[in-house]
């Protein structure tokens, strides 16, 4: 081969060499690139997820943090309820304003046995009374005090009517809507059987759950001369001259005990039928109602002005009721209104003299009571006898 | 130049250049492949920190949890505590075992303002006393409780010396140590101001967090006829027949009281020792001790054995008492007690007939009466004048 050539491939070799390597060159140069990229933006998603655990630990570490004594910072304690209350109440609407209104008003507490063990309830037995700590669950603001405790709102006033619309501090009423939802009352203890204490004279929803049950010290916890402001003392305007029965309501009744006769608290029609007179005798219904009657299907809450001293009181709230078929004014005899106790609807009306008039009682569909293996009057019967 | 050379040139040029490329491609490739392992490391620790993000926040969700109230399980609430009790009691010694035992006893409920409007304390001043739901923050076996609060464990029965050493269930008694550790106790209002409610006749500790306020409602609290068992009612062996000062005791409290009477919630000296015969008059050594006298230098815990009346309250607990220089049964009017109030340590004896007398006082290191913006005085006698 000519030495031309051999330059010319030389050449060739050299420059294919050369655009090779580049070529090699620049494509690794842009994995390397790539790669760079990737490890950048893993590197920084990497310390968005550190954040996020941090974060999520330190929040975590506040809501189980030991509480700090030495100052006002003020860290969340979580309360494990030890029970919950099987109560003849099925809604707030209905259930007394103060306790030991009504005597026949019956609950069963009962605690949960893996971690109350009944050796815990030994001798409460022995004493006539007892507090109830328990928590205010069917306050409707309760989803945003649990996701930010520290942060939840609360009103700081509510509306009293009796002072003529004015407002005093939550803290100078039983509001439940406070800023620890913790509700405080007393009831008469029946008797200890096992696990759950029989308690009578109760204001407790069915369902609510329980906190802590301390024994009644009236050396502690009966002040004597203890004083109210005067607008708390004011009598109830309206009361309830007599409570009776339709003719047509037995049959209802009798028609319904077959199935709740089964889970009730109570041994009998006939009991059942005293403590809905118990119940009635108090003007149970809302404010609101009182001033303007109007029908309510069911109510789902109760209109919760304080005015009433008996409405000053822990079962309240300040809901506006719901009318499930509000036509307008009606005449006040004529307005059916409804308590549901034990799961069973009671419809009655109040006539221009205060006389209550319990017409009917059919089995709610929308509050039913609890699942079977509920307490019921056979734990009543063992203590009663 | 000769094409020889060309040629030589040329080759040397194609040589050099694919030993650049070889060699430049090597070092690109090593930088490469470490990168790739860096890469691949970052994205593990990126999982390892999800992974732990995810944890984080599960048990954050489930310690804030909401609370399901058709069933019986139960889940934690968070309870953020209102304010904080800044009382004239430093340690659990001293503490009255009942709310308004010592009227003198002041404290200053102050709230956090960033969550306690004061607007919500407007008319609490109108009652005469209300209600004090409080954290009981220095059980000992909190730690275990918060961490894991469905799994802490509890005495479910506390021993009763005057029953003979029996223990009953703890529901029976106030004792703090229960599943949730609230304590329920009464106090006398005696004026709201701003974030901050004076309160009389105490039994808190000082920086006791609290979690609500309610009003004392004497027709809802207070029941006539409370029956107790028998052995709650039982006197207390010994009585307090006197409370004097030893000659030496006023130099050292005119020597403390240049401090300490800043941040003192008390007028004057004389207040003072008011305040100290209140607290005296009543036996404070706890059981243990009485049966069986011994220094204590501070006493850390009381011995909480419940069997008189008076022991079955809100303040103390079960722990023996925490001696310091233990030297041995000392005859009991030799034996020097401690009292601390507002970060003052008093020593007293308490002679054969139940005399008290108060030797001297000085100010103590181990609890330190508070930050300096404490209420004090100042607050008081705005009210009291």
């Amino acid at each position: 081969m000519s030495s031309k050539t051999l330059t010319l491939v030389a050449f060739a070799v050299a420059a294919s060499a050369i655009s090779a390597s580049t070529a090699i060159s620049f494509y690794i140069w842009g994995k390397f690139k790539r790669l760079e990229k990737s490890l950048n933006s893993t590197l920084q998603k990497c310390a968005a997820e550190r954040q996020g655990r941090v974060r999520a630990q330190q929040a975590l570490r506040k809501a189980l943090a030991q509480p700090k004594s030495e100052n006002l910072e003020l860290t969340s304690y979580p309360m494990t309820p030890i029970g919950v209350v099987q109560s003849c109440f099925s809604t707030r609407n209905g259930t007394p304003r103060q306790p030991l209104l009504v005597p026949l008003a019956r609950a069963c507490l009962v605690f949960d046995a893996s971690r109350v063990p009944p050796a815990s309830l030994e001798g409460l037995g022995e004493y006539s009374h007892c507090w109830i700590l328990y928590v205010f669950h069917l306050n409707t603001d309760l989803e945003k005090l649990w996701k930010e405790p520290s942060k939840s709102k609360f009103k700081a006033k509510v509306r009293v009517p009796r002072l003529k619309g004015e407002r005093i501090g939550v803290f100078a009423t039983r509001s439940p809507h406070r800023p620890c939802p913790i509700g405080l009352t007393v009831a008469k203890v029946e008797a200890v059987q096992g696990n759950t204490v029989l308690l009578s004279g109760v204001d407790l929803v069915d369902g609510t759950p329980v906190l802590d049950v301390k024994p009644y010290l009236p050396y502690c916890d009966s002040i004597q001369g203890a004083e109210v402001p005067e607008w708390v003392m004011v009598e109830n305007k309206l009361t309830i001259a007599s409570v009776s029965f339709a003719e047509g309501f037995f049959s209802t009744l009798d028609d319904c005990w077959g199935t709740a006769g089964k889970k009730s608290l109570y041994a009998s029609i006939d009991e059942l039928q005293s403590l809905i007179k118990q119940v009635l005798s108090w003007d149970i219904r809302s404010v609101s109602q009182r001033n303007r009657p109007h029908d309510s299907l069911v109510m789902i809450g109760n209109d919760k002005a304080f005015g009433n001293p008996s409405d000053i009181d822990e079962n309240q709230d300040e809901e506006t009721s719901v009318c499930r078929s509000d036509q307008g004014p009606t005449p006040s005899e004529d307005v059916i209104y409804h308590l549901i106790l034990e799961g069973l609807d009671l419809s009655y009306r109040i006539d221009g003299n205060g006389n209550v008039i319990v017409e009917k009682v059919s089995i709610s569909s929308e509050f039913p009571n609890g699942k079977q293996n509920r307490c019921n009057y056979s734990m009543w019967r063992d203590h009663l006898t």
